[in-house]
């Protein structure tokens, strides 16, 4: 049960520094020196790392080993987190002046910056991936096609479209299928899926593995959400903020829970029936410390 | 001297029409009407098409035919040109309501929608970089790298940065060297690089090639957004806005204007003499049309 936590100790302070020290290389000496700061700020938000941490795990559960450039591949996913939370809470969306107890980027910056940090944080995890050199072209292209499709326009930015599209329509009308497929699918678990996949490009594992991968990573996706609004139900109940929970109550959420945590735990199956390389450990422990 | 305008009559309704089809192919039939509608108005607010224009002018200057696939990596550009053009129009930007004669994306469709579509366009244009077929791994990998830093937080974006500083500081503390390499470096020239370069890779070039392009692409830009502050000096006069051409006065701009159509005749003409399939034609025709 404690395997997770014993990676996640190890990793997440190997994370936050490679953080750092890719905004120094990404943000030349020639420009402001607010510039780099701002960028670092948004990406050094206090959290626990998660999209990064599975695709390591992924990396370390085919019996490879973590390397710094494995790392970088796995940052990547932080960078268009970080981008993601930074536009979020922009006045004009969740208008949201603190971040996990410290000022948004938007509070502290201004919103005009906020914007441009969100931009160039979104470019960076490109160019991250391309700069990878502990794999090979097709893999580094397979990597950004995960994160452009799965952080895009049919991924996580339509979670948001959708999520803003439901705050104006009354939640009776709001099907749960509806909610579950799109907002959450599309919000939170399409950029956890892009984490466990790019973590098997790193390891070059064929489509199959791949497959087993994304319905781990999704099921497991929609699981960390459902489990985040359960956690903050009285919050969002006080405030008034409707979420998943809400809509279908506490009793069947606690049912998808353990579904969802069934159908991961499946995939985790079939992936260690299917490759002998694999090893379900350490992910059935982040399954645990999340799921039912 | 009519070259280009023959080509740019030829490609830019075959780029307009790929724009179209590829948002009907990254946005999925699930997601809400309006959302491909957003990103189609966006992609195709009017103008030149000049980013895509030039990457595939490199293209055809190597003799290497224009195919539909070189032409979605010419769109790419496109893809981020406009996102650029949706997040500067912002309120907490330029607050720019219209844009070409209509209406800007946050005029029409709001604020939050203007972020969300920005943010998935850039997203838009890896994808369809990633997706190419028409070139090897290695190819697209270079494409990647040379749209993420030429469009990121050391390039464009770092443009848009140090433009929204000098709005903040008096004018004559602006030295016209800093203004010149970065600013207009960064917001526009950069993209016009990554523009050259993209048809670069695209036709498979060497290193050397490439710096030429670079070099011809830098000094083009510098010389195209001077041309473009030129054109518009009188309006910017009425409306109090300080472009480089009112910092350094008519006739400096206009010598700059020379000295930069120079440059990039010279980088051409290094090219010609250096790479016998380069045919300098058709980018000699385009510098004709914007330079001195």
């Amino acid at each position: 049960m404690t395997k997770f936590n014993d990676f996640s100790e190890k990793y997440q302070p190997q994370v936050n520094a490679a953080l750092k020290t890719e905004v120094a290389q990404q943000v030349s000496n020639q420009s402001s020196s607010d510039w780099g700061q701002m960028l670092t700020y948004a990406l050094l938000t206090p959290g626990k790392r998660l999209r990064p941490l599975l695709a390591l795990a992924v990396v370390d559960s085919f019996g490879q080993e973590i390397t710094a450039d494995a790392i970088q591949a796995a940052t990547a996913l932080e960078w268009v987190h970080a981008y993601s939370l930074v536009h979020d809470d922009l006045p004009e969306m969740d208008n949201d002046a603190y971040r996990r107890g410290q000022l948004s980027v938007h509070a502290l910056y201004g919103p005009a910056s906020a914007v441009l940090v969100g931009d160039a944080l979104q470019a960076g995890a490109f160019s991250l991936l391309a700069a990878l050199t502990g794999v090979n072209a097709e893999q580094k292209v397979a990597m950004v096609a995960t994160l452009a499709e799965k952080a895009g326009a049919n991924g996580m930015v339509l979670g948001q479209v959708l999520d803003m599209q439901n705050h104006d329509i009354n939640e009776d009308q709001v099907a749960l299928a509806a909610v579950l497929d799109q907002v959450y699918q599309k919000k939170t678990a399409d950029l956890l899926q892009a984490a466990a996949l790019i973590g098997g490009h790193y390891a070059n594992l064929a489509d199959k593995d791949l497959d087993r991968l994304a319905a781990f990573a999704g099921a497991f996706g929609l699981l960390f959400q459902i489990q985040d609004d359960l956690d903050d139900y009285d919050q969002d109940q006080e405030e008034g903020v409707v979420s998943l929970v809400h809509l279908v109550g506490l009793d069947q959420a606690h049912d998808l829970v353990v579904q969802l945590t069934k159908r991961s735990n499946q995939a985790l199956a079939d992936l260690t029936q299917e490759n002998k390389n694999f090893d379900s450990e350490l992910l059935t422990s982040l399954l645990a410390k999340i799921g039912a």
